[in-house]
């Protein structure tokens, strides 16, 4: 669809006022109060449930034109709604319900040699602005995490899931009503244009806080090359788990084969293996093995291919995140070598050691700077509802603000209250 | 100085590099630990009051060029360096070797039922770029919060303030070799050219984190709307203090005339006094003759110029950061329509209430949205100092990572450590 430049003008009128009723909506939603927004996210739940059959009728228009387009069978599987995954976004949206309301937290107080009480409070950013891709879940884990939060979410959903998304936000604004708070709290752009993301992008004359892209690389490359208001989120990531010669064998093969195997496609999925070179012709061709048997293929260094047979691993390998059932593998001298590795190739999300040795893992704990770093676990755990979190509304990299799962209370900041009794600065 | 191409590509080359020398500053900072931290802040503080006689003779060459471009007195005063204003430095540079070193501070922890451990950890932000103007002592508060935290820093003084800043640089450098710390931790921008400022926008390479800029409001607007880092700061203080009907008059007096005028230049300073009419025609001639006799230009709303000849006010004023001797007065029928002119008006940085009644403080409190909220206090005292943070690197009024003074807690983020005995995530 072209748009006229009177076109383009009223939707940047769209925009602007969605923006502005967010704005109010998000001081609305802090006035409430906790309970307020905890009513609202349980009959967010009830609503869903109660259309399921209207949202799934939804979804079977967006099916249907996602198969007119010949969309892959994965990108068919992650746009459509049954009636367990309804279920499954209501119990999400219950468990959002139940994880602590971070508005007005005392995050510290203290009291001046002057008697100026002093405390740094929390409250929302105010107004988030989602931009997201086919899955049309993320629709209600975005929603449910900024009402729990106190902020108001704008959500752009991909063009496939247009009217499945759709069909939820109405169900979440049927719950914010049902709770006397605004149903603008959660708002969905209401067009599949793209200049709609591009008035985003440029902050709705100041009513849009932060933006989270969430989807794949080139729409999260946009986002963070185009935007003019902050954004969180994450461009890539490029996870390693090292093998350290320490390591428990039994759990080693285990891990490294449910780090890289259990789900290729998401970002938390390990990319490279490294492996002390001790262990390494006892250990590899047992790893090897194991990820071969559930269909991985592998790309090794020369140390590597020395002890398995396997593709030459190029230096273009160690930059890439296959998202798929590839592996690189690098035999390393030692765990300073597999520490150089990783400060040169992670993308700084998730990295982990596997070793027995204490100090070996807490070394690289302290050292690797990435958002997460795990001792004898799989990378895959690199999720807001496997860290308790309720949702995650992503996962950020950046080095402000917010590292690792996005959950409500990262979505919040602080401000000063300052009490005094008649203080004047003296000059 | 204008530069050939050539010329602009060694000093991008050059800016890069220290970009890069800076960050593996960052990270032996870190590995030092936190008395090594002390002991350089404490090194830094000696080799000032050892090399004063040297700062002042560089200092003397800045004040010779500023006579000569016939600076102001103001930018003047701001430019010299004394021994009592070096002693002063120094005693900075002691009080944030005593605040608390925040890296590695576990924010957060907690088990999962599959028994990983998880846990929140502070760690330096990595490379912080500082663009300031001529007070030279910025120099030593930004490079030692920073060395605090585990930060390197990248500074960018004012071409009038070369010498000086240069000065002041070599000392915090020495004292950071006394203590086994290395000098790129805190390194100066070696040119006055302009097109420095353009690289550290760009984000030298990867290796600068944020920026934050220092200055009056026409640095910070180029920085806002070039940078394609994150930016910390503000851009202007249009700040108000309100009186509440129930505030006592002496109390209300006193606050007001230090809000305005201790000092007018900076950010904390009342641009606009808010009254409640009931209390108006009886304390506001008493306010206007206190803040009159102190040398403050009055300008009004109707009912104030009914009470107290002054100046009309216009939509401008309200507008307005003076940062000068002139104050805006709306009389406002109630606490309503005092909560709806800050909101309209604030610039997010600090804004003030004086009342004796409680509920109206703390209605106050929790509505307003910006960085500091007081209750019967000066809006002076919107600083690092004196909210006890040893210093500050400026105050940010964005809705993202800090509000409020900067000190070295806020130069901080996280990572995640997760840690477990074997944990595979079931599919």
């Amino acid at each position: 669809m072209t748009m006229t430049p009177t076109d383009t003008a009223s939707l940047n009128d769209t925009m602007n006022a969605m923006g502005a009723r967010a704005r109010k909506a998000s001081a609305l939603l802090v006035k409430a109060g906790p309970e307020a927004r905890t009513k609202a996210l349980k009959a967010m739940a009830n609503r869903i449930r109660e259309n399921a059959d209207m949202i799934i009728a939804a979804n079977a228009k967006d099916m249907e034109a996602a198969r007119a387009k010949d969309l892959t069978p994965s990108l068919l599987d992650r746009l459509e709604l049954s009636a367990a995954r309804l279920e499954s976004i209501a119990q999400g949206l219950e468990s959002v319900s139940e994880i602590a309301d971070p508005v007005g937290d005392v995050l510290a107080s203290w009291e001046r040699p002057n008697g100026l009480q002093i405390s740094r409070v929390r409250g929302p950013i105010g107004v988030i602005g989602i931009i997201y891709e086919s899955r049309p879940n993320v629709t209600a884990d975005a929603g449910s995490l900024c009402v729990r939060s106190g902020n108001a979410a704008i959500l752009r959903g991909g063009s496939e899931s247009v009217h499945s998304a759709t069909a939820i936000t109405a169900a979440l604004q049927d719950g914010l009503a049902d709770a006397g708070l605004p149903r603008d709290a959660v708002q969905m752009v209401p067009t599949t244009d793209r200049a709609a993301v591009g008035f985003m992008l440029k902050g709705l004359s100041g009513n849009l806080d932060v933006i989270i892209p969430r989807g794949g690389k080139s729409l999260v490359a946009r986002v963070q090359e185009e935007a003019r208001v902050p954004v969180i989120g994450h461009l890539e990531g490029l996870c390693h788990t090292y093998v350290h010669e320490s390591a428990d064998p039994v759990k080693a093969i285990e891990i490294v084969s449910n780090a890289k195997m259990r789900r290729t496609g998401i970002c938390g999925a390990t990319e490279t293996l490294l492996i002390d070179a001790s262990v390494a012709s006892e250990l590899l061709p047992k790893i090897a093995k194991s990820l071969q048997e559930l269909g991985c293929e592998l790309r090794g260094n020369d140390k590597a291919q020395a002890i398995v047979p396997m593709i030459a691993a190029t230096e273009e390998d160690w930059r890439t995140e296959y998202l798929a059932p590839t592996i690189s593998i690098k035999v390393v001298t030692d765990i300073t070598e597999a520490l150089e590795h990783v400060q040169t190739y992670s993308s700084g999300h998730t990295e982990a050691i596997l070793a027995e040795d204490t100090a070996a893992a807490e070394r690289f704990l302290n050292e690797i700077d990435a958002s997460i770093v795990m001792h004898n676990a799989s990378t895959q755990f690199a999720d807001g509802g496997e860290f308790g979190m309720g949702a995650e509304i992503g996962i950020a990299t950046g080095r402000l603000h917010a590292r690792g799962p996005v959950g409500a209370e990262q979505l919040t900041i602080f401000k000063y209250m300052v009490r005094g009794n008649g203080q004047t600065r003296p000059s």
